[in-house]
């Protein structure tokens, strides 16, 4: 990341560029949107609720992040993100260095997904805040290029209960609007013959050429995952997702030498220890961290690197609102040499223009980036506030 | 747990006991209460800010529980026992058995610390107001006797800076008030080899019949443990605890291999399948999760069974109040066949009884319950009322 150097000269030996001074930068406030659940685009699903976070400096300038929530969390994450902002210096600068050092300090060991997703909103609303004060794109500050197409794909998810049917359309609803590559959770409310049969025919309907993902939701059985990998075998899925929970090292390494299918896991995790000893453990082929839920973007680079020396992918989970995170996604995909297929919600994107101009853009098979700085993109305040149920501000 | 059928009779199959009507009792609000950090007893250290759950029924009756918290995470923990209460019919009915599988559908595999231990406040809660519906202490709910003694051990933690005089003389001091097992942190802020000349005065100081428990706090590094282990070989560690990450199984396994130690792992962690990869990986021969953490006495009694079946010892974390979460833990000791020394902070003691009357005494060297019903504490909510910063009350 040479660049970076541009940003905070002090902490490196060779200070070859200008300085920007964004050691100098100080923050002013921080506010949390809360936004309500909403209906998807095209009726399949329904658009969780979102937590955005915008950060502003003395000077009026500001950054925006999203954290990965959940139910029954939503606030809490909230309240966490305010909690860091005053009482623990943790943004006495804009430096994502230091803010990370700062929460580690605060975490002491004590990792947890809500923790985590409130640190990745801030860290990534600082960083939009950098590329601001550098006037890059966040992929150049990481070394990458916002010119190269990121690949992406399609993920079918709907809280609500469906048949074969219904996920088969969707499928060939999805292929229609340009995916080449789709993601089906076939195991949802459903036995494991009919969930196979399932997989099975979403094939058929679609062809050999898509890419056809396979996520299991953490099944709590291990045998039922391998009975379930043989079911659909003639699906040859491009990748088999958290068939256990990912807690569960071992029994995913076994799934992986057993089958010869392409595991996948992360999403539920945060936490370089653990994905390092998922690594360790051989247990992947493909790391999922929630850029939203990880901790923030230097916890996705410095996993994506552990996994690049196993030959391990990254294929960030973003099941998010496809404004701010998916923007973060894509730009860290762009930065990365071992990035495999983006995760995108289809369903949430038209929700998502309502108040997000979100400086990429998508044609079904990748995003491509804008050369806006920062994150690239513009939140129309008003907007998100009329889709909004729980608003906070705090003066730093 | 036979007893229980008394509560619960409908989910069992011989309906022997008469029916007490747990069933039918209703639940009207839920409060919490965050008490302010404070200055601990004896001056070695400072009382962290504590969350108390105080669920009442229709009827009055009301139950408290108490929930494991952090820096920056206090109101976050009370928002998702908020959230908890109102949105999700996890509190429909008292059953601790309906509430953890509600919990754990809510949950859906994305476990946190945070939210497990909110769980583990509510479940708690619900378990003190079973107890006072049916007569009894919980330990006979759960097939225990409250009239067993339980072994403690007091943990010396200080978050200011000590030197090694200062942990010798507390180590003194804690003898001298009856304890004969100890536990102490000596890397904190300290060389390997400062901590380790720590150790071994620690021991000469307090001769060789106490018990000495070493602490690693998490050490980042799995080669810094093994020379550390080496260096405190003369000081008899009776265990040495989360030498590393406990998200690290491998690690601690090589650890507990390599140095013969007894390795304790688990106070950071919540959600039974982590600790059971910790049993699989055969990483522990103490597990010690802290009951108002890792998601309720369920789970910790789920915990306790497997670890027993690996002939593994369970030696709860307590870091809390002394008074609620206590008293939880030693009811679930006095109910396992596999209960190790039970955790005990000498310095929050005192603090406790500015408003709580546990129902419980301690020796140094056992605790010992009462025959009052449920948990057996009284909490003098004014004088809780008198500590506390934030307070928050949600009708059911």
């Amino acid at each position: 990341m040479p660049q970076f150097l541009d940003l905070y000269p002090s902490s490196s030996p060779s200070n070859v560029h200008s300085i920007l001074g964004a050691n100098n930068v100080n923050l002013a406030k921080v506010e949390t949107w809360i936004t309500s659940r909403a209906r998807g685009g095209d009726g399949f699903g329904e658009v969780k609720a979102c937590l955005f976070v915008r950060l502003t400096t003395t000077e009026g300038l500001a950054g925006w992040g999203e954290a990965f929530i959940l139910p029954c969390r939503e606030r809490a994450v909230a309240e966490i993100i305010h909690s860091l902002g005053v009482s623990s210096n943790a943004l006495e600068t804009v430096s994502p260095w230091s803010f990370r050092d700062r929460a580690r300090q605060i975490v002491s060991g004590h990792q947890s997904l809500d923790f985590s997703a409130a640190s990745s909103a801030l860290e990534m609303a600082l960083w939009d805040i950098n590329g601001k004060i550098a006037e890059k794109p966040i992929c150049k500050l990481l070394g990458g290029d916002h010119r190269l197409p990121v690949p992406i794909y399609g993920n079918i998810w709907s809280e609500t209960q469906w048949d074969v049917c219904s996920l088969e359309n969707r499928a060939i609803e999805l292929i229609a609007q340009g995916y080449k590559a789709i993601k089906i959770h076939p195991m949802l409310n459903h036995s494991i013959t009919d969930a196979a049969n399932c997989v099975n025919r979403v094939r058929t309907a679609i062809g050999d050429e898509i890419l056809l993902m396979v996520d299991l939701d953490s099944q709590e059985n291990l045998d039922n995952a391998l009975q379930f990998a043989d079911l659909i075998a003639p699906a040859q899925a491009y990748w088999f997702e958290e068939p256990v929970n990912g807690v569960d090292i071992q029994s995913l390494t076994k799934i992986r030498d057993l089958t010869g299918l392409r595991i996948v896991t992360g999403e539920k995790s945060s936490g370089v220890a653990h994905f390092s000893a998922v690594l360790s453990g051989g247990a992947a082929d493909i790391l999922n961290p929630d850029i939203a839920g990880i901790g923030g973007l230097l916890d996705m680079l410095e996993v994506a690197e552990l996994a690049n020396l196993q030959n391990v992918k990254v294929s960030p989970h973003c099941w998010n609102s496809m404004t701010v995170a998916a923007a973060a996604m894509i730009h860290v995909c762009a930065s990365i040499p071992n990035a495999e297929l983006a995760e995108i919600y289809p369903e949430y994107l038209e929700h998502g223009e309502k108040f997000a101009n979100t400086g990429f853009w998508l044609d079904g098979q990748n995003a491509y980036l804008s050369d806006k700085p920062g994150l690239g993109i513009d939140i129309d305040v008003p907007a998100l506030q009329n889709l909004t149920n729980d608003y906070k501000i705090t003066f730093l």
